[in-house]
């Protein structure tokens, strides 16, 4: 059920490769026999509705995170492609109509040495493999807008295209003839990049290594598998890796950079005066860090973060676990679940869509269970909502229309407790709330 | 300037191409002599940063323009291409490593008939022209979700690739020997697929006919501009094209068609059961109705919609016209702006700092004007700020220290009041939820 309502082919391979066995979708949830599965039998890559929720919500919390500094953090958007004339030797993925290709391959046995071909090449777009290139084209206009006073940044969240090695992915014995198949697979991607005085570069990376690893253990159950190395690259740059570790191994989710001068230098070659901005008095050319993480993988590592497995102290039953997703609030793709007790239906589902309605006009997102015309057990709908990750579910009866309660559980606690109906909205937008101050 | 915090390469085109000259840059505002432009002087294709927050103020509008019927509708999130496997004959745009191209295509000479270029292609994934066929693929899910209950949505904004005629792109004086060049452009696309029973299929298509077009008029300062046209595609099936009327003639801002059930039956061949919902007691196959918008060209929209040429009533001047651009206060990607008047430069940069954090914590974007270490005059700073769209700047100044009072200045009516502080965040919370319920 997890793997059906969050994550995709990609997600459910790791947790094979991890081999964390996805508890089978008829197991928990007797509806009709089926859970109310967000992914076909053959799901299409990436997550399904709830995962991809989730990670918009970590988006969300990731601008938020460059508040502090958010007067000197411009939000940009930049083109998927950049324009043809990339040089010979560029690795970037091409984009290329068909058409055009075979047209100017027509003439191929008079043009030995592929002419023709690279002639097409050269006029091809480029796909982006990382948000970097397209960013440092909008500095010299960041700079403009601050007055050319530094430190200044530019953001981005966007998906970027990378070429996934043969070992990744398992080749379908039919395809596997084809020495040259490289699968091509896509990302959402962070970038913040941070323009300072060469002077203070270094205490800025130590300051944003801070922050964000602060920041990725805000939100975790278990902040100790959220680390971080440091690593020099070939040209002695000095950066910073975070990471996670994941049952299998630690993967990055994260890379910070000092980048010096040399990519700026190389987009305005003997112009380099554009590029100078203000430090106190003196004019510089800025050293760029870049933080640049990896969304997708962070909401993964997010998932495992959160899954636990506890006692189900309800059934007398061996092996009996309950799963619980206890997802932070803030991430939480769903904060509350409204579902129908005992009563007459017509009334009670006008009531719950009346708080449908006044809960997500105020930012909640509410699962409206009450729709459900086949319902569940109270231990299902408790089992369902835990692997949801939705922290609360509130239950309207007959007694709602009598005098205004409802029944209120949590996620976490699995405590039950009364609350007026008109207290509702308040009680979750302060949930919410403070769990982010937290 | 306009252009330059606005649009890019393309939208600047486009006003040329409609005799709209944009006034120079260095001709409003008198800073250093020049503005704080956001795009350099060979501007990235795409939209600048204003540009860029526009649109996604009015992916957000859209996103609640969904809000009535949110309950049966969800949001997805699809990949930008395709796997591998599309037909030979089929015209999408090939992602393609250029090593593997060169090494598939050494021995070109011995096979003759380009079947090893059928071979790559064939092995190539295939960027998104449209959102609908990603989205498609999810319908099952959906229906699952749901508990096969019809009707049910699903919605996704994202970016779709096309190819850009020859005719409307200047092709430079090198690259025209080239005949095969095909420009590719990107555009951000909303889609809302909407299943229903076929019986209802005629009366939902009029109520999202009249639900968009109320929508796109709700923003706008010249609603009659919107309009809207019924079409039939070549199989017959009926559709409403919403369009805006630029000076240079009428363009397609949303389509909407009732594709009946042909393409999910492709989607599922022989094996319909799938497919599914429930219509009261009965089972049918839906309808699908595809609502498909173009935000970048309804940006482009409200950007000719809400721009004003007004006398300037302070300067004696011949020809002394202001230019206002009235953006709807939701869609306005700043709605106020902070700066300093007379007093101690330390102290009113505090107090606009608080404020700053105050605003931009409850969600209201702010320019911070005063960061600005070469002010520049009222009036300047009043044209300047009509030109960035925003609603409101707030004047920071020695009185404030001393009684709290700050002074509010309104684009839309130029009119100038007095307000305490403390109520500022209030008014402008009120003001634009009270513009968006208009």
């Amino acid at each position: 059920m997890l793997g059906r309502l969050f994550g995709g082919r990609r997600a459910a391979e790791r947790r094979r490769r991890a081999g964390w066995r996805c508890a089978g979708a008829a197991a928990s949830c007797g509806a009709r026999g089926r859970c109310p599965a967000l992914l076909p039998e053959r799901p299409p890559p990436g997550f399904g509705p709830l995962g991809a929720a989730l990670r918009s919500n970590l988006a969300a919390q990731w601008w938020d995170s460059a508040l502090p500094l958010r007067e000197q953090v411009f939000p940009v958007d930049t083109p998927l492609h950049g324009p043809p004339g990339a040089p010979r030797d560029a690795q970037g993925l091409r984009l290329l109509h068909p058409e055009m290709l075979r047209e100017a391959l027509q003439g191929c046995g008079q043009n030995p040495g592929g002419q023709a071909l690279e002639e097409v090449l050269g006029a091809a777009g480029v796909l982006r493999e990382s948000l970097l290139p397209g960013v440092l084209r909008q500095y010299v206009s960041c700079l403009e807008l601050v007055n050319k006073r530094l430190p200044c940044g530019l953001a981005e969240i966007g998906v970027c295209f990378h070429s996934v090695p043969e070992s990744e992915h398992s080749v379908p014995e039919s395809e596997q003839h084809n020495r040259n198949l490289t699968r091509i697979g896509e990302r959402t991607t962070s970038l913040l990049a941070w323009f300072s005085s060469p002077r203070t570069a270094g205490q800025w990376l130590d300051y944003w290594l801070r922050q964000r690893l602060q920041w990725w253990r805000k939100f975790a159950v278990g902040p100790s598998n959220f680390g971080s190395s440091d690593f020099q690259d070939e040209e002695g740059r000095r950066g910073f890796k975070l990471h996670y570790r994941f049952p299998w191994g630690t993967e990055t989710i994260e890379t910070l950079k000092n980048l010096g001068d040399t990519e700026l230098l190389q987009l305005y070659p003997g112009d380099s005066s554009k590029l100078l901005g203000r430090d106190g008095r003196k004019n510089v050319i800025p050293h760029v860090l870049s933080v640049n993480g990896n969304l997708d993988r962070g909401v993964l590592a997010y998932l495992f973060d959160s899954l636990q497995l506890v006692e189900n102290p309800l059934t007398a039953k061996k092996n009996s676990q309950r799963k619980v997703l206890k997802l932070h609030p803030c991430l939480a793709p769903l904060k509350v679940a409204l579902d129908l007790g005992k009563g007459p239906t017509t009334e009670l589902r006008q009531v719950c869509q009346g708080l449908f309605n006044e809960l997500t006009e105020n930012g909640i997102s509410v699962w409206p269970g009450y729709l459900e015309t086949a319902p569940l057990s109270l231990e299902q709908l408790y089992t369902k909502y835990d692997e949801m990750s939705i922290p609360f579910m509130v239950l309207i009866t007959d007694g709602t229309l009598e005098n205004g309660v409802v029944q209120l559980r949590s996620r976490d606690t699995t405590i039950k407790e009364m609350m007026h109906i008109s207290r509702l909205k308040d009680f979750l937008i302060k949930y919410v709330a403070s769990a982010k101050n937290v």
